[in-house]
């Protein structure tokens, strides 16, 4: 092969998902195994994605990998392992077209590069790492021709990122926590597809925050080695609403749907709280966006909306319909108008049809909201919520076979 | 007895006080029988304490009372059961320089007249009800010659206010949980007095806040029935915590007071999060104070303060000396400097010798206050709380032999 100057090339597309059912809490740090199941629910990957190109070529010297444009280390024992893992399954490819043909064994010398782009915000809180590292597995098992299915592979994403692992699927999406000690029993499976519970609209608030936030990983490892709650909760709670969650989700039982997100949400960040010293994701905007949900909810008679939180102040809202969700957004805009110098065009994104379900077009729409029936407080908070996306539960990763959608240029394998 | 216009006259002051390991959850809502042992510290009441003047005489139609200067109604059950197990165990009096002469049975139809006053703001989230209730319990057994000791006393201020019961002695209190059905067994006994740990130096935040809170009955019974990890607590937690409180106090070991106080304030909040609908009473300010607390704590090495929180945002700083307190005062009034329209004399009120040590008498000392160590940020928060006051344990009820503090006219029985 030495001397070639093929460039095999592959572009995936990775949704992120937001835990409905929280995983909180490594039985091994280094396999990245859980301390309870976890059920998330997939975004639509039109609104929040990553994708990644990767591209081998007998011309590349090392692995390298470019981040939302800028070249970063591999060196990390998550990017190695998943690096390893994936090598391990490759199996032969052979490209006619190209004149490209790689041999099993070849794998073991070749080097990769890859580049990865988030559609969103990587510093939002909107768990980057989890689409960033279920999207490299899945673009580098294509590259390598891998045969095994999305749910072995997310045990290796697992290794990546915990979370990753329940990007390999669309829709609802349990990780099992496994038993085995080598953790190839610890990895993700379907409930229902993103076709199955088509109603539920999904507005994420981007909240602005002013403290610098304690990451998961080592927030996780401080809740385990000091929350007196915290093995309670994986061992006596958890179990119970996972079966629960499941059930809500296949039979789209909404308001048990919603009660047991909430609560679910609320327990992981007490068990935050109940850490040495003390973890706060959440801050007082997260606390009045709970409010505004629950004191809706309570005068409605049932759940239009549910709320989870995740290491981060960020609300993520999953509501009932459209119809739910166009009031939901009068009611946030109305707590929550844009601060003086941002664009409302820029401050609600994603799934803009919701916006005009709502008769909401401009800003002079906004300031015309009237309080929700039964506030008599008209106290607002302008800026307190950096912007909205819209979007819905969505489908798992795909592979992007329009090459001016890469990353990678496919004659140099270097960032474009 | 009838015709008679003398008035007998009582009154007594009584201190606040802040548990240290934390009261939520009662298993009797009517006889307020708590689902765990608490311990508290009795606040100095020369800075927080009520005081109140009781009185009866033939003269009196009904039982009133006044609270802060204004009549309130004393139809509410709490008050009723307090006066009801108070007139019970009344005994005879005479008092001959004034020649009056109450027999036992008199008690059952003679009325009473109650005033009650406290040194600090009753909406401030300060344990006001706790004074209250201990308060009125002694000055009335006083009043009525009843024989039972503080610890019986404390079981009928139980039942006006839960923690009521801890304020009817100094130092250090321990409320047993008890085990009777009809709650004679859940007391208060005093478990240091206030002299055998004098280098504690308490400072109170006072903290200012937007949102209204649950009240602390309420929100207790709403974790009650839907928490899922406040039984655990209950039973499991805290058991533990209070042995290891009572040595700790016992000892005068500072690194494990202040461990177990942040640990169980945090796990009471957690709770309070766990809660459906979750109860929120820290606030972003609250969190600030305790990330100030923690990282100057990590930085020596060993704790120098403890913080704790009631059912709202205000922060009980425990400092384990003076030294310890005036560093604490320096670095707070950094972050936290008086709002613009905020005198410097009344923002840190109580005992203002700490501030002295801290070399602070006047605004220019604390605007030429610099970051702690380690701090390169500069942010400040002015107005985010409300006032200080320094204070430090302190002892039981008395009763004010000085008439002039009467709060009730000797003569007519109405307030002054």
């Amino acid at each position: 092969m030495t001397g070639e100057k093929w460039v095999r090339i592959i572009t995936a597309q990775t949704p992120t998902n937001i835990a409905v059912i929280k995983y909180w809490g490594k039985r091994d740090e280094t396999l990245i195994l859980p301390i309870n199941d976890s059920i998330s629910v997939t975004l639509d990957p039109n609104h929040l994605c990553t994708t990644t190109t990767v591209a081998v070529s007998p011309a590349f010297h090392s692995d390298r990998m470019w981040l939302n444009g800028k070249e970063i280390s591999l060196a990390g024992g998550r990017y190695q392992n998943c690096l390893r893992e994936i090598r391990k399954r490759a199996s032969d490819v052979e490209d006619e077209a190209k004149g490209i043909k790689i041999a099993k064994k070849d794998w073991e010398t070749l080097h990769v590069h890859i580049a990865s782009y988030n559609n969103f915000p990587t510093a939002a809180g909107l768990a980057s790492s989890a689409a960033g590292f279920a999207c490299l597995v899945f673009a580098l098992a294509k590259l390598m021709n891998v045969k095994e299915d999305e749910g072995q592979l997310s045990a290796i994403a697992r290794q990546g990122s915990g979370s990753a692992c329940r990007s390999l699927y669309g829709g609802f999406v349990k990780w099992i926590m496994g038993n085995n000690k080598d953790g190839s029993d610890s990895l993700a499976v379907q409930v229902a597809d993103e076709k199955h519970w088509d109603d539920l609209v999904i507005l994420i608030a981007v909240v602005s925050s002013r403290q610098k936030e304690t990451s998961s990983t080592s927030g996780m490892r401080e809740s385990v080695e000091t929350s007196l709650l915290l093995k309670h909760r994986a061992q006596e709670v958890v179990p119970k609403r996972i079966a629960q969650m499941e059930e809500a989700i296949k039979t789209k039982d909404f308001p048990s749907f919603a009660h047991l997100t909430c609560a679910d949400s609320n327990q992981f960040h007490a068990v935050c709280l109940d850490t040495s010293p003390p973890i706060f994701y959440m801050n007082d905007t997260s606390h009045k966006i709970i409010s505004i949900v629950e004191k809706w909810n309570r005068a409605e008679g049932t759940p239009k909306v549910a709320y989870t939180f995740d290491a981060g102040p960020n609300a993520v809202l999953i509501a009932h319909d459209r119809n739910a969700a166009s009031q939901l957004l009068k009611r946030l805009l109305f707590y929550f108008p844009p601060g003086a110098d941002t664009d409302f065009n820029s401050y609600v994104i994603g799934d803009k049809s919701i916006l005009k379900d709502a008769g909401l077009e401009n800003m002079k729409d906004v300031e015309s909201l009237s309080p929700p029936p039964g506030d008599n407080s008209t106290q607002t908070y302008a800026g307190d919520v950096n912007y909205f996306i819209c979007t819905r539960p969505g489908r798992g990763p795909i592979v992007l076979c329009d090459e001016t959608q890469a990353l990678l240029d496919p004659e140099t394998g270097l960032p474009k």
